[in-house]
């Protein structure tokens, strides 16, 4: 069995080291949820201070040209586009994932007119079955859902389009992006990405996989901070056939004219509505900044040490919970979930006991490595601190079987 | 002519004086752009700091319950309601102004299969116009625009929906709700109406109006922070009906069940759809409760003062420039606005002199009254610098004639 001074010898080795020096992580914590939401970049504390003082207090309405506020969906947006492997002006920083969704599914329902159906996969993260459903109701057609492992064949030409999530948000299952896209587009088919278990947390090369809609979350593995905006991407050769059913003055090629009729700005600044959440972008370009900090490859090579050993530790300690992410690391995002019919009482007395991690419903304790900042002793910590729960039947506590708000 | 003694008397004796010690105003500047961008409360640099760096930073994903993250679009939403006229339950915040306005008109659309338009008003702002002209493409209806003293007898019954702004952004002139919103339902047809530049501007009781529908801006007379969410209003009998096109998790009544099913959350609930943009709600909420902290019906007193003073100086001092806001009280909002065909070299020398007002195209100088903050004085100094501006012809330079990315 490994033992602590052992995986604090790896965190001394760790390249990465000095990333989690980023980050304002509380002391006392093991913070195993970065896939919720991420952790605080300590630059952030100044940049918001600034923000609300001087560009709000002081500059008032000026900042949006002194601070470049109008500018903000763009700029981050690049950055975020050097992270998933896509070019300058592909992404583009705006309202929440599940707005961009419906942005991209009614765009391209209405390029298909003779579709029958939006696909999608049973058990994707609610939001994108909501959004498909709310987008085919509007488009007068269906959406239909199949098991993850019959997406591939589900593809049929009057197929609208296709919306996945790359890694699954509960199994961390990883789609293979290239070939469902090929298989997609073969058929005529286009596909939505949804990335956000994705974006920062694995390898991502949207040119090289021939992506060409994506979608994702700025408030996990790129620490945004809480309900940060999200981002969307559009392969430059699309950007232009791109007529969102939500549409606003943000996105009109000439905002300030101030004129009734509505030309799409070019490329993806149509994808802006109204006006952007300058503190909440602004919050977001700290997290991203953190992350273009590091090295890509070294992360992945990292989060997968991680994964060996928090998957090893819980092997040894607590054969009681049952893995069920796939353990080939090109088929997996960057957390691991554990099944054990009681896993609300147990996240819940992790929490007590400042082990944080996340219950998904029904009966998953998910586990989240994000090698910016989780060190190898936080991971055996975490299981540690299980060990001794699942021992001491510390989660049996009768407070721990009450449901709070948000699980 | 009034004096910057008597001004200055005047502010002594205005009851409202103290709401203006709530706010950061940079001392060199007089700003009457509250309207575009309210201004900082002080109470907002420690609540924003307390949310960045022990909310987010200290307690990360355990703030979602601890500190009611979930439950600030409601509550938020209720402390809005206090300052329009609703109900409890029957204002969230969420998303944009533009979004909302799609949710709303999406949801009443389908509601009405035999339409074959939206209404609204030609020379409406921007958004407004371009979100009903996306919305109608998506229903495969028309857009209809018709000018301003025509809406009343444009209204048929193949209407789908009118959609209004309360205070016109430009002109400052103001709609009768009331009788125009029951010249709407005498023909069955609802009545969106957009209170960006109305909510925490002029005396707004939406029960008394009859108001079914309504949205409005975070950032204006709200001082929500630059790109503060918006919020969007139902009044509760239409609530359980109503089903917009654009849903996701957050609307959904069970989001921590993780189903593929939908089930509308029971009231506005249904009205939120991706994950709250935290930072930037708890922002408004600080504007939202400096708000309801002044009265109501002293801040639109002291509203038509600033506004009789700002009339009776630039008429007396700028006579070159027209005032387009109707005078008459009851018929505007609470600003100011003076076509010049040079308003926009005009404006930029006044910002250059610390006097912040808006322009907007092609020829209005706008200036914003926000009797919160504004101070007799202020528009006292404005209309002197303006006035001096004139006189000695400094905005001819030619920096002047150069646009910025936002004006």
């Amino acid at each position: 069995m490994i033992t602590l001074d052992e995986v604090r010898a790896r965190d001394a080795a760790d390249p990465l080291r000095h990333h989690r020096d980023a980050f304002a992580l509380p002391v006392d914590t093991t913070y195993l949820d970065g896939n919720s939401l991420g952790a605080l970049p300590k630059a952030a504390v100044a940049v918001m201070h600034d923000a609300v003082t001087r560009q709000w207090g002081e500059r008032l309405i000026r900042s949006w040209n002194e601070a470049d506020w109008i500018g903000a969906p763009q700029r981050i947006g690049d950055k975020i586009a050097a992270i998933i492997g896509a070019s300058d002006g592909e992404v583009i920083v705006a309202d929440s994932t599940s707005v961009n969704i419906f942005k991209l599914l009614s765009a391209l329902t209405a390029q298909r007119p003779g579709a029958t159906h939006i696909l999608s996969e049973s058990g994707n993260f609610p939001t994108d079955v909501h959004v498909a459903a709310g987008a085919a109701r509007a488009a007068g057609i269906d959406l239909r859902l199949v098991d993850r492992d019959e997406i591939a064949e589900a593809i049929a030409d009057d197929t609208a389009v296709l919306l996945l999530t790359h890694v699954h948000y509960k199994s961390g299952a990883r789609y293979d992006m290239a070939s469902l896209t090929a298989a997609a587009r073969a058929k005529g088919v286009p596909v939505i990405w949804d990335l956000s278990h994705s974006a920062g947390a694995v390898p991502l090369d949207l040119a090289a996989a021939g992506a060409e809609y994506a979608i994702g979350c700025g408030y996990k593995y790129l620490n945004g901070g809480p309900g940060a905006p999200a981002f969307v991407y559009v392969a430059r050769d699309h950007q232009a056939a791109l007529r969102p059913a939500l549409q606003g003055w943000m996105g009109d090629a000439r905002p300030f004219a101030f004129e009734d009729g509505y030309e799409p700005a070019p490329g993806m600044g149509r994808m802006l509505i109204g006006t952007a959440s300058v503190l909440s972008l602004l919050a977001l370009e700290c997290g991203v900044d953190a992350m273009l900090a590091a090295d890509g490859a070294a992360l992945w090579t990292k989060s997968q040490a991680l994964f060996d050993l928090l998957t090893g530790l819980m092997a040894e300690r607590c054969p009681e919970f049952t893995l069920v992410t796939p353990t080939e690391a090109d088929s997996r995002g960057s957390h691991a979930s554990f099944a054990h019919a009681d896993a609300w009482p147990i996240n819940r007395a992790l929490i007590d006991a400042q082990v944080i991690g996340d219950f998904r419903a029904p009966d998953i304790l998910r586990l989240g490595l994000t090698p910016l900042y989780t060190s190898f002793e936080d991971v055996w910590r975490a299981v540690d601190v299980l060990a001794d729960i699942m021992a001491n039947g510390t989660w049996r506590k009768a407070e721990y079987a009450e449901r709070a708000a948000v699980t």
